[in-house]
């Protein structure tokens, strides 16, 4: 049927560009193929995602030929990574549909931008100030008056560009230290445990959403994810409303990712979560979906962004992912030898520290 | 660990070698991607596979330049289709590991081979006869003295190259009708259901079965799958029993699959089972996997080749698996809108007649 706006759904055969070459491409590429669709890689380096697409560009993001000529040869574009340049979004989407908007990658971008986004939705976040100096910081640090984590606006990721501190640490020794980028301040929750919310909205703005796992961190990466996460369903059904409201406020199309603290029972049950950031995207949290639901959420955002009915976001099994994360995944025979594991490997080459080369799924 | 024969696994990043691009290619290069292992599809015509393999040859399979350059690509070798000529595997066999053996092939590529084969083992087959000639048709048919099949010994699948004889019909007809060609003629079996056995074999011998799903056919193609299939146990046990017989007879590795008739409960115990054929490769019997397990024929048999450790077969849904033929995969939209229903769609560019272009799995 055709959309709200008119739209009909593209059909098998026709071909999503996505722009990043990383696993979370490659997952994207594989469950694009499960429905006759084909993919078209755009990326400034070859990656995981290149040896599963049926076409790949190397180019670089600021490369508008590049850009042009790629647009030609798809239907639709998404992305897989949030740093992709606002600008590459904007000239892709002046020449065809882009999913999610370039407004989504505008505000996760930058941490001051989403924090005011997501405040003035009236959905909570930690306390922040936005530090330009170090005199700022000094002062915002006496300010909020607690353990605060400062980190760089743009480009942080995995627990990088972040420095931890509390009230009375020398603030000038943290500037230096994070490189006198722009900075946020951001009071650290006490939190007591940390979910994600993956929702997907499609054209219409019908929107569904997995269960939400219980996500532990690890030297700032995601070690493991588990469903269910055993909140009561008051606190889920609240966490669902503060994503679909970030979604709907986005006009977004795709799958949403929205990383919030729980703050414990004792917390007032209005007040009980607060959003930690948000990820325009397909989530490292939600790669369980593969092997414990009927559509996982790579295939919603694939259905999402050509305009597909969504597809049951319902869960059959229960599940823990866990990470394989540098020489981990060198275990790759014993694990594939353990009775219920679901292994996945992204196919890079080299093991590095705290590089992510796959993950396992056990069902339960 | 090394297998019996001191080989090692293959680490991701390998390539497996897959000859043949139909969809049972497609699905098997998909299972491969997610262990991180490459796949190389050669075959003479560019098909499914092709779109999300990281490389493919386009070439004869009588072709030992094409055949040897392939082989220099790829760690491993394996097939998609039985039809693959003896003569291919064995060239390429003598350069590395191909699975399942070339023995396979020659044995399911000839129906009068794979009956006496099976049969050679004390495994229950139909009631069959050689027939060269229209008069040892006639013969046949008298002897037999029942309802029976007429099928070419070679080439013939989806229920191709078949003409049903009852006593008494003009035999010289239906032996102009079916062209001449060396025949089985085979007695009709009333069979109760039918069910295929799904079997994986590594190269140590080590054996894993699938729940056998209860088939139903109709004009030669199947049409759906079903597990539980809902047979006694008991029968169920001895229908992998059969199964792991021919298997080992065969010295195989990789998935296998047995199409077998069951005669319905009034039959002796040990007689309730007969097998109709088999096919050494993925089975569309076994597309359900994919939804339904947490390992799917598709990466067990990629498992097997790869001398990896078989991965669990166990069932953690209910599934009826439908195929999508000819036209009725333009319903893509309506099925991928039904709650419940794991859409799989080829990328099969026409929906010719009689042509698999799909399936959906429903979850119970």
């Amino acid at each position: 049927m055709p959309d709200a706006a008119g739209l009909r759904p593209l059909p098998p055969g026709s071909t999503i560009g996505i722009l990043g070459s990383g696993q979370l491409g490659r997952m994207l590429a594989l469950a694009a193929a499960r429905l006759g669709v084909k993919t078209h890689i755009y990326c400034e380096e070859s990656g995981p995602a290149f040896d599963v697409a049926t076409a790949t560009t190397k180019a670089g993001f600021e490369d508008k030929a590049a850009l042009t000529a790629f647009a030609n040869t798809v239907d639709v574009v998404t992305y897989e990574f949030e740093n992709v340049p606002v600008a590459t979004a904007e000239h892709l989407n002046a020449l065809l549909p882009l999913h999610p908007p370039p407004k989504a990658l505008e505000v996760a971008q930058d941490r001051l931008t989403e924090k005011t986004f997501i405040s003035q939705l009236g959905v909570p976040v930690a306390p922040f100030a936005a530090v330009g100096s170090a005199a700022e910081l000094g002062a915002a640090l006496a300010r909020l008056n607690a353990p605060a984590i400062l980190k760089t606006r743009r480009m942080g990721y995995d627990g990088k560009g972040q420095i931890g501190l509390k009230p009375g640490d020398d603030t000038a020794a943290a500037w230096a230290a994070i490189g006198g980028h722009h900075c946020v301040l951001e009071q650290r929750v006490p939190f007591a445990c940390e979910l994600s919310v993956l929702v997907v909205r499609d054209r219409n703005g019908l929107l569904a959403a997995y269960d939400s796992p219980r996500n532990t961190h690890e030297n700032g990466i995601l070690r493991r994810s588990v469903v269910p996460c055993g909140l009561p369903d008051a606190d889920l059904m609240l966490a669902r409303d503060l994503a679909a409201r970030i979604a709907a406020a986005l006009d977004y199309v795709g799958v949403l990712a929205v990383e919030m603290f729980h703050l414990g029972p004792q917390a007032p049950a209005a007040e009980r979560l607060m959003v930690n950031e948000i990820a325009p995207r397909v989530h490292n949290s939600g790669h369980w979906t593969i092997d414990a639901c009927g559509v996982s959420q790579f295939e919603n955002h694939i259905r999402a962004v050509a305009g597909w009915p969504l597809g049951s976001t319902a869960r059959h099994s229960d599940a823990e992912m866990v990470n394989l994360i540098g020489k981990e995944a060198l275990a790759w025979e014993a694990l594939a030898a353990e009775p219920g594991a679901c292994v996945h490997l992204y196919g890079k080459r080299e093991a590095r520290d705290g590089r992510k080369m796959g993950h396992v799924t056990r069902l339960r």
